[in-house]
């Protein structure tokens, strides 16, 4: 039997962190927070939560992400970093780090959904001439339009046919539709996690990849995969597609 | 064997005249269009079609809706009119027409359809706290958004819940849905006849009505199935509904 | 503002039972079920639980129903009844109770779902020459084939064609398709709540129906929707769908 | 300006084969048919065709499959083979052939459900403990199920997660679903040419692949594809994948 590695949570007071947590189970370490609290195991000092564990999955926040790439490099400690909203300081912090531990950086956690991610990039091109559109559909509280990983998305078609997306993404729906362009759409309504739909449309036959994430414990899933796996690698920075890479 | 109603096409040499012409067969009586043709038995003037037909079908023209509501009402001829873009005096000379003649109009003839926005008034009717979302898609070269359909599925909705589409509608699909909101999104690509999509979404259930349009023949055999049903009727204005309610 | 009723649940520690409970809210006065406690207001008896509540939500077994259609009759308390699999005695107990006091027997609490037959009614009705397939798809543990609610859909088509279900369905997926058949596919995977699609096609068109239920509570939801609506009726044999009519 | 290939159509009369005509257009060179026909250029000897053209699409019958394979042997004529139904002394002949010229040979020449059958391959090996279910939905009078299609997309999954399809799937829709099944499921409608699913669902997330051919012509186009690609090839045997793997 292999022994599974011990795993730290950052941010394990949020609500991913906490579905994290439980995923993990008894070989969950402890976590870093804001507030210490000894009974769950919970430190403030990222250099103390590395110590007794053999991973770290961190979905605190951006604020963190220097200094705890300097203390998870320092410990020699792998780091998941699911944090998003990093400027550019911050991901200079992360790629030193990957100098001297192993980090697995993505903005989402779902097997599907990096799957998805890497099938929209030999999509984008193998199907040149085909007219591409996203259209995803969240609860009805969320503000933003396209979702971040419709623009994920967007940006796997966008580099299978070799162009950015900033210079094809059509938002505006009105007016024909010129060549090459990929169109987004928002639906909103009742409490849906998250659907994400990529079409090809041809004149004689379409293609459409789908995703529906059921329950946010997809992305405690994932990460918790990305953990376990990450603890074996050597230094580096990688994708959640490494971990699947492996398999194919 | 009863026989089929004779029936004439005034824009007979348009894209839909001439699928209806085809679905009509053997009992096109003739037609009518800017320019005569003796092989064809096409004619100028309204008058002289209404005397050779039990029924027509009128898909030419909004400028024409005047003088065929005087002509057909004149003769006696039923009249299927799919004409759309009508100004208040036209409309107005429709009005008059059905006091006389059984007069059918539709801005769209598939049967499907037809029942589709029936539908969607029960279910804005009978689902008052669900968030309602429309989504059309047509091919690439579609200018105008939403379409005019998916208009018409918004304003069923409405009508079922009471309220004027203008004041629910919402085409900007950034920020959170308000309650009773009926949210718009087109796509484009390919040579998509039509789909239209209604979703009505609560936290603990959803349901979509889809249409699919696959070939524009439908909206020529819809068109002679009202004129059939129509030679029959008595005076008075009529809906696509209509034709389908007497089967229920 | 208005007092809402009083609801006991018969087979409150059920699943679904549970679930109506908590959906019940501060209104519920008490439950029954196979052991009574006292803490949380459970009796043995159908005639105690009636003299507490204004109406009863019957989600137990087939194996009451002939005694609680007498205690609930006797007591005059209204009766919403879900529980399935009643012999012919048993539905015999049930239309009599139902002469005595309101009583509203449904398989399916759906509110989307009710309206889903009722639309699936008309669409037979209104759509005789195009070919009808009902898909399900459900969780991977469950046995039977097609799904209790797939049949309801097939049935509910049929009657919008006047023909008996029995003499048009079609479970075999291999050989042409006759004129009139009504084919089922089921899919089974992950842990589907349960979702329905009724799609009608001909060579230039296709409508379909879809229904998903997201969260088992959608049942206990409508559940007690219908109790309600129920506790101000005058006897008889109510469905699901007369909840809904009235606002239509 | 490069010149395309000069193109020959074995099977040339029948549906597929006409439809590639069309697509080849000017740079058609010929055909061969049971009856030779000099209007149309058409032969009944396969070595004659090799004479006059760079390349030829096969799509006539599996009769013909060994007399072929010598014929464009000896004469160094690339062939692209499409049709289906070889016993394994055709194969044989076959695998000889493309030793000597360059053999594509596909049963499937859309360029969407190729990249589909590799994606599919790649889900399979990536999601490895998600169930998956295919759906197909064709016109109303095919008979055999499920398609020939969706048993390459079964088997395609298989081999992404190393197995054979035989030992995987199950075309019984009775009954729970025992861990790494392939169910499969068949819907017949009105004119459909082919639609194909592929799901993959897990407890938390779902992903679907989705095809649907709307115009036979697309088996031409990328026949002929195909066949431009073929031309510029070292002897050797080749699938549609190949095609389209240069451009990833």
């Amino acid at each position: 039997m292999t022994t599974l590695p011990r795993i730290g949570i950052a941010g394990i007071t949020g609500r991913l962190g906490s579905l994290c947590a439980e995923e993990v189970g008894v070989s969950l370490a402890g976590g870093l927070a804001r507030h210490s609290d000894d009974g769950r195991n919970i430190t403030t000092n990222p250099a103390d939560l590395a110590k007794i564990c053999d991973v770290v999955i961190d979905v605190s926040h951006a604020s963190t992400v220097q200094a705890h790439a300097k203390a998870f490099a320092a410990a020699g400690c792998p780091w998941v970093l699911g944090t998003t909203g990093l400027n550019s300081e911050d991901q200079a912090a992360v790629d030193e780090a990957a100098k001297h531990i192993p980090v697995l950086q993505a903005a989402n956690f779902s097997p599907a959904l990096t799957l998805f991610l890497e099938l929209a990039k030999q999509l984008g091109a193998g199907l040149p001439g085909y007219d591409a559109e996203i259209v995803e559909v969240h609860h009805r509280q969320k503000v933003d339009a396209p979702s971040g990983t419709a623009l994920a998305i967007g940006r796997a078609v966008a580099e299978g046919r070799n162009v950015a997306l900033e210079d094809v993404m059509r938002l505006d729906q009105n007016g024909a539709r010129p060549d090459g362009t990929i169109g987004f759409a928002s639906l909103r309504g009742g409490q849906i996690v998250g659907e994400h739909d990529l079409m090809f449309m041809a004149a004689d036959e379409q293609i459409t990849l789908s995703h529906r994430a059921l329950d946010r414990r997809v992305f405690a899933r994932g990460a918790v995969m990305a953990a376990r796996w990450l603890a074996q690698q050597p230094p580096g920075l990688y994708g959640m597609a490494d971990v699947f890479r492996r398999t194919v």
